[in-house]
């Protein structure tokens, strides 16, 4: 099969034999691959993760192995989208690890995750992952909405940690692609949102899902101006300056919910966490179920945040395109 | 009255006229007061303040003003600890702020802080106070012991920000004053408690108090050797080399809390508090009526970290040894 792979600061195109199974695995024909930030990341050489990437994905199952005829006909040939991070149960680790025993499996001390740590991704033709990673996509969702699912579970996340009905109004950081699911998000479960964000077009699109945006220019002078104060506001702009707003605009008591994994070490202010008795809640990888019932419902619509879709084939391409000013999400097909 | 406010970056001495009173505030003759780091903070210039610094003290009610005669002869000669946020009820304000309302008033939008806000505080003959701000010191209660009440009290309000019992075991960095505060209020509270700090003799205090200790040096190299983990880590060590080890020893979906407020931007890696999806909560003033009830039943007793006791009038030069390596909690007697 074709499969790209981390080379130097590039992805190249390699060919591979077809992944042999571990039992209660399934091998997955990839669809649609959704290129995130984090795979940027990746070929600036962060995670040290020398394999495949791409961890957003809708596929179709080609097979199961060390599973019952029966389970094996329930899933073989349906379309699936994959949580990605890979917990002990998986590879069969007896006894689990703490947080495993716990039911933290996106926690688990011996996770791999799906194109970011130790376990091949989605820009290939096939994947592998557990089949309790996998989830349906119902017929209604198509590929372009269903791609969306593990990012807009990121942003679902932030309803599995707060109360969010103590927070009836929000301010959301930045205007890229997860700023922007994490604003659908809150909007869909009842909270008014503003969008922060530095482009016009990006800003634009926001309006356009019926979100209430705001223009600041990224300089800091601008950034003072700033003076309104929300007591939820998410930092989502992968920038250090935007966590610095962030806490300038977090009331006191309020929650700062931290969404961007830039990484480096950035200058950062603390004092006003203390001061001001802010809780910062970090957070990461979210609830399938609550992105596809979102999805399902149409109370979510992520396919304007498209750009373009490519042929994987072009993928060490496209990946310098996806950086491109104004670029949202870019999909690779698997044709 | 002999007051001593900021002159540059010292204490001088002045002479000002015993303030007057709002009504409902209190006259307070200082009988003894402490250090603080904010102390040599104000003194650095942070705060912008430069009026009369100190804000924890013990002291005698020696006027009322504007209340009904019985309640001026309640507080009359009085010992007393005060809270050192003024808000919007004290100065009569009206309508109040947002956060009178919500019942926040150590977050009043116009709040004064005795010593560090717009307020003189207790390096001072004399001090005043809203009579809402005043607790009476039990007799049984040492002045040693009363003037610790307001940073007992900031370390107390952990007690007032998490359930402690679901954290059996927990982390202090740092082994200064608030740090070893921390450790004895989460001790009396049944954690079980280690106390990681650099200063051999400042670990021995705490070792003296109940607690366990570890040494770590500040250096990088060895602080990458401390691999505990702890789902509770208190930041109380004033350095940014102190947050960067807390993210690291806080397990994911831990909790982080800061006490400590270094000022100015320090270089600092927030990605572990997404990837762990820790809850960093920040943490300032606090309940008194808990830390006079942990003195007054001597289940805290912060009176061995007293390291000297020196008159008011020397006030200036005491700062200066205040910093002084080694140096713990240094008090200012009025006589």
């Amino acid at each position: 099969m074709i499969s790209f792979v981390v080379r130097g600061k590039k992805l190249a195109e390699v060919r591979k034999p077809i992944p042999k199974l571990w039992p209660g695995w399934a091998l997955v024909h990839v669809r649609l691959a959704g290129i995130c930030n984090t795979d940027v990341e990746i070929l600036r050489g962060y995670h040290g993760f020398r394999g495949t990437p791409g961890h957003e994905f809708v596929g179709e199952v080609a097979d199961v192995a060390g599973v019952p005829t029966a389970t094996k006909r329930r899933w073989m040939g349906k379309r699936v989208a994959g949580e990605i991070n890979v917990a002990c149960a998986a590879y069969r680790f007896s006894p689990l690890c703490d947080f495993c025993k716990r039911g933290l499996k996106t926690h688990c001390a011996r996770r791999t995750v799906l194109g970011i740590v130790a376990h091949d991704g989605a820009f290939a033709e096939y994947l592998t992952l557990p089949l309790e990673n996998l989830h349906l996509v119902p017929s209604t969702v198509s590929d372009e909405k269903a791609v969306f699912i593990e990012p807009l579970a990121a942003a679902c996340q932030i309803l599995d940690q707060l109360d969010i009905r103590r927070f009836p109004n929000a301010a959301v950081l930045g205007d890229g692609k997860l700023a922007q699911l994490i604003a659908m998000v809150l909007k869909a479960a009842g909270s008014r949102v503003a969008l922060y964000g530095k482009h016009a077009s990006k800003l634009a699109l926001a309006r356009r899902a019926g979100v209430a945006t705001k223009q600041v220019r990224g300089d800091a002078s601008d950034l003072t101006r700033v003076k309104e104060n929300y007591r939820l506001v998410v930092e989502a702009t992968g920038s250090p300056t935007g966590l610095a707003l962030a806490q300038r605009m977090t009331e006191p008591r309020g929650t700062l919910l931290l969404k961007s994994t830039f990484h480096g070490a950035a200058p950062v202010e603390t004092w006003p966490i203390v001061v001001k008795e802010i809780t910062v809640v970090g957070s990461r990888c979210g609830p399938f179920a609550k992105a596809i019932a979102l999805l399902r419902s149409s109370r979510v619509d992520p396919s304007p945040l498209i750009t373009r879709t490519f042929a994987l084939k072009d993928a060490p391409a496209v990946i310098a395109y996806a950086q491109k000013r104004g670029v949202m999400k870019i999909l690779l097909r698997n044709t």
